[in-house]
């Protein structure tokens, strides 16, 4: 294992505190590390509260900041938070407004959430993302993993609570987001956890894992390495498919990269995928290339397609200004 | 070789194909691919072009924008562009106030940019980039290599010059930011240039190439991994020494990952190097932590330290609205 560290115990803390010092202008730390959250809250807004196994960076604590989350609850890599942490987060930035917790649906995460929402003082929602149209039930989910589509949701969901919106419309607007959204991923390579100090999974040197989850989990099917035309016709078409006839008009793209994937395959990837969705009828009328929701240091790739409408669409391109999402501020 | 790709030798088109319609409403691409430039232009301005070979996104396409360059030329992956390239980008955004050239110090490229710089019909001038302390000269440059400082570089020149600088005082300018700038990499893992298909150097599982370029370089010296910690007071200990007197003061640091290291890791160095900058005096007032100037998948990172004055500062400050770098607008 070769990795920036100095012991697989004290990587988190070392690298939030890294973290927030390099965000000083946005965020805080809470005690313990248990979140990160705003340096400055908007009295009255609805409490916006994401977390989940660290590792994904940026996702979720990149996405702290005027337009996007109040807080974020890193768990240790590809470990949920524990209830505490969320707990915590809802005491330090709940306004009165009420909180609504954005999940990823893996069990750990969708448990912990539950029990901090049920300890909570203030009402609380909760919203579950399940946008992985490759596998139906996977090793850490009942029912569809929630990946990098969370990304859109949780952007959408930011405008709409600086904008004033109430608990439960905001709770139906992120339900509404996650269902027009779908995503599919690829595994060039595996990433290895720390604490493991192994590969989470082998890939023979001709391989990929088609379908794979943002921890390594299996896909759909382990297959020889094809190319960039033929992966994205198979991301597309899965994606395309699984929308049935709603799969047409604009949509939002995310070339989202795995980690360990350069920049310059990921446009290239877009560009294919672009092209396929266009022959389709879906036109990308909004779009972000980059590693946004990662798996440490894995190869590879994921496409998520949102379709848009024009009130998603104003909320996506309204102000945000976070670690990893800045535009219009 | 496992590479999001379709055929080798269509890579950088297909790239750059997919980078421009993601970023249509900043960016257009020139004839045959040859640059991209900034889709409107400012009269009167002094046109910013940098380049070099493809490989570091988003260096340099990626500073193309508001704020910051006017065009990139990017070569094939490791590999300078040619004077046809700069020539047309020059032709291309030159508006009568002059060209700056912004260029990396490799032999390629500083051969390349010269022989445009002679044939263009209007005004041009070179800054040259050279803030890698590692080595003195090295596999493609005589003199430092000028690797991640290129960033600081051209954004402060890209400020300066939207404020209607003209070019001898940009000239002037783009030397002293490099001069205040120092960088020293190291990397854990080669890469592969697509057309080579196989790593460009070798690295036993426990070594690391300590002073690493940017596109594989050999570096000081290769010695086993060690901790985070020590690589970064080893790092922080070559700029210090290398400012000599000058090493204090309020600097702008970017802790720069090579393409296949997480953000975690990234920013695990980034608080390890502030910790140790601080105790020589100089305090992080201004930084950037993420993959900015890649090798393509390397892992690994460099630092870079640029000790700032209040002009220096308020440059990097300015407003920035390309597809790597945004704020203020």
């Amino acid at each position: 294992m070769k990795k920036l560290i100095n012991a697989t115990e004290t990587i988190l803390t070392e690298s939030l505190d890294g973290f927030v010092s390099a965000h000083r202008d946005i965020l805080v730390v809470g005690d313990e590390h248990k979140f990160v959250r705003r340096a400055s809250l908007k009295p009255g807004k609805v409490a916006l509260i994401s977390g989940g196994g660290s590792g994904h960076e940026p996702l979720h604590g990149g996405f702290v900041g005027l337009g996007m989350l109040d807080a974020a609850c890193p768990g240790q890599v590809f470990t949920s938070p524990t209830p505490d942490q969320m707990l915590a987060a809802a005491e330090a930035v709940d306004s009165g407004a009420g909180t609504l917790f954005i999940v990823k649906n893996y069990e750990g995460d969708v448990m912990n959430f539950e029990m901090a929402a049920e300890m909570a003082t203030g009402e609380v929602m909760t919203v579950l993302t399940d946008d992985d149209v490759a596998v139906e039930t996977s090793t850490f989910s009942t029912g569809r993993r929630g990946v990098a589509g969370t990304l859109f949701v949780e952007k959408v969901l930011g405008a709409a609570a600086e904008e004033g919106l109430d608990l439960a419309a905001l709770k139906a607007l992120g339900d509404r987001a996650n269902a027009a959204t779908r995503s599919m991923g690829v595994a060039l390579t595996s990433c290895t956890v720390p604490a493991a100090g192994t590969p989470t999974f082998e890939l023979g040197e001709g391989e990929m894992e088609m379908g794979v989850g943002i921890h390594g989990e299996p896909g759909r099917r382990r297959v020889p390495l094809t190319s960039a035309s033929e992966i994205a016709e198979e991301m597309v078409t899965a994606i395309a498919d699984d929308f049935g006839d709603k799969a047409r008009g604009e949509a939002f793209v995310l070339l989202n990269g795995f980690g360990g994937t350069p920049l310059m395959e990921l446009y290239l990837m877009f560009n294919a995928a672009q092209q396929l969705l266009g022959r389709r009828g879906i036109t990308v009328s909004r779009c972000l290339v980059g590693n946004y929701v990662t798996s440490l240091e894995m190869a590879g790739c994921s496409l998520t397609v949102t379709l848009l409408d024009d009130e998603l669409t104003r909320l996506w391109d309204a102000p945000v200004h976070t670690p990893a999402l800045r535009w219009g501020v």
